[in-house]
């Protein structure tokens, strides 16, 4: 049983390793954030292929590492305008320059183009 | 040792369980995106200021669910002078309610003004 349980505390510490290291690791995410607006006129079914388009670009791109995005809800009305931010993660600045010319990232970017109003990008390495 | 066997995979089970559980939480976040620029003139030490009152945030208001931050670094020059990103997830929309007029979140207000330039804020309920 006492071995049993000194394995088990092994398991233990080193799936505790495992999340400080992820944990850790997530710190260190390049983040790239963009704002985005749409022409007026631009109908739902417009902008729902803009998002669908962005939110597809995980699958292709492999050094996209953690993607999320959605919609303002600021109640503040500082958002100038903007309506959409994607939030893209990346592992390495390398990474990211890989994605920016990528093929799948300019035609999402040519699928976005008659649509958009106004697009904002800034990137940054998280810190706490 | 088919018991032991038994037991890991269960213990196993558990912690990819809880894991998948946190990654779905994460899933749910309120993000608000809080993008400065600072005044011409402004010093790296008046900045510094600023950006440790915002990180000094998260141990003041306890509805601070996550924070990091950090200086744009993007080739893409499309940051609209914006040089710094302040990343606050909340849980709830009613966490953001009880953050905003925080009397912490004030004070950090008035460190802020006499340096800022420009303020966005935008905020979003996480998709994937």
């Amino acid at each position: 049983m006492k071995r049993i349980v000194t394995l088990l505390s092994l398991i233990g510490l080193g799936v505790l390793q495992v999340s400080a290291q992820n944990e850790k690791e997530s710190q260190k995410l390049l983040r790239h954030v963009v704002l985005l607006s749409f022409k007026e006129g631009s109908t739902p079914d417009q902008i729902k292929v803009v998002e669908d388009a962005f939110a597809e670009l995980p699958k292709k791109i492999k050094e996209i590492k953690a993607f999320e995005w959605g919609i303002n809800n600021s109640p503040e009305n500082l958002n100038q305008g903007f309506t959409h931010c994607f939030f893209v993660s990346f592992a390495s600045e390398k990474d990211r320059a890989i994605y920016l010319p990528h093929p799948e990232h300019k035609a999402f970017v040519e699928v976005l183009k008659p649509v958009m109003d106004k697009v904002l990008v800034i990137d940054y390495w998280s810190k706490n």
